[in-house]
């Protein structure tokens, strides 16, 4: 019944949704550690850079999952977890990096970078071959 | 032909989507009355307070739709719709809370922090049958 | 093979996709031009406005994915792709507007307001069209 759902993308989805929370909560735990009460959003440099760390996978989060399941559906799937899962890398290693010094932040964010750009070129790539079939019954290769 | 869509996981989606739409037009309405022109995003409390509230949905919205789908598509359509709606009451009585009182937020954030854990764990179940059923061939029940 | 699935919104969610990063890489340059390191969100009134067109483009895209998808899915998917453009296009002109100027960000907010309007619209009328068909057995039309 479900063996042709796409679970891999499914698994790295719920991997990259259970790692966000994470560093939400780790922002929970900076403010209970520098006694920031909510509303409060600014502070010492260590809370403001854990609380923007957390902001900026925030802000990409939607255009991974974007790219991460198109990339997954109209080109391959085990190519698409694998750039997912490159994804959940550079996320962590910009949140630990960043926590500790801004320019720590650079090799995550780099990594963040390959991983989407890789899905998109997918992404791509799929949506071309599958509209030119679709509309124009093309078939590359 | 749109008989075998997920249509309970839709119409979920929908309503969340309207209410964290209509948390965003509440901000708005705090800005006009305490005269808080944008860019600007400090100044009285109860404007902060409500801001927040407001980012904080803004913050989950995605792991939320994660969780819901997977849930819903991999383990069960209905509990998975029930848990969506938990999820929007709890993020109802967060932002209304919290707009009076800081700590007026916790009871909303627990039944938030409660529905994403149900359906987190329902997803994860669900991934996990349809990986041993796709690729092992194991079918568990 | 892919030739059923539904090319014009994913085309439509890269594009998206790509446009908000689009606009989180102006921050970026915005922060060099007026030298204002991470994690500071705050600066001259240009970066702080530049910083909160992007957060608003932020807040408001997971909304514009679900009711696109839907209204795309359970309604008509050229008319989704459609309200899809006439959004983007009022990003860009929100983005764009809101840098120069902040009342200058209005007509592209009016114009987002009338695309997720629209989408919305019709992923309402499709979820109805579906519940009653799967439901009720009731066929409107």
């Amino acid at each position: 019944m479900t063996s042709d759902l796409p679970v891999l993308l499914a698994a790295v989805s719920i991997l990259s949704a259970v790692h966000l929370a994470f560093q939400a909560r780790h922002v929970g735990w900076s403010r209970m550690k520098h006694k920031i009460m909510p509303p409060t959003v600014t502070g010492p440099p260590e809370f403001e850079r854990t609380f923007r760390a957390h902001q900026n996978s925030v802000e990409s989060y939607s255009i991974f999952l974007v790219v991460l399941w198109i990339s997954g559906i109209f080109f391959n799937e085990v190519l698409a977890a694998f750039g997912g899962l490159l994804y959940i890398v550079g996320r962590e290693m910009y949140f630990t990096g960043y926590i500790r010094e801004s320019k720590k932040r650079l090799p995550g964010f780099y990594l963040v970078l390959c991983a989407l750009l890789f899905l998109t070129v997918m992404a791509t790539v799929g949506i071309i071959q599958s509209f030119l079939d679709k509309y124009l019954n093309i078939r590359l290769l």
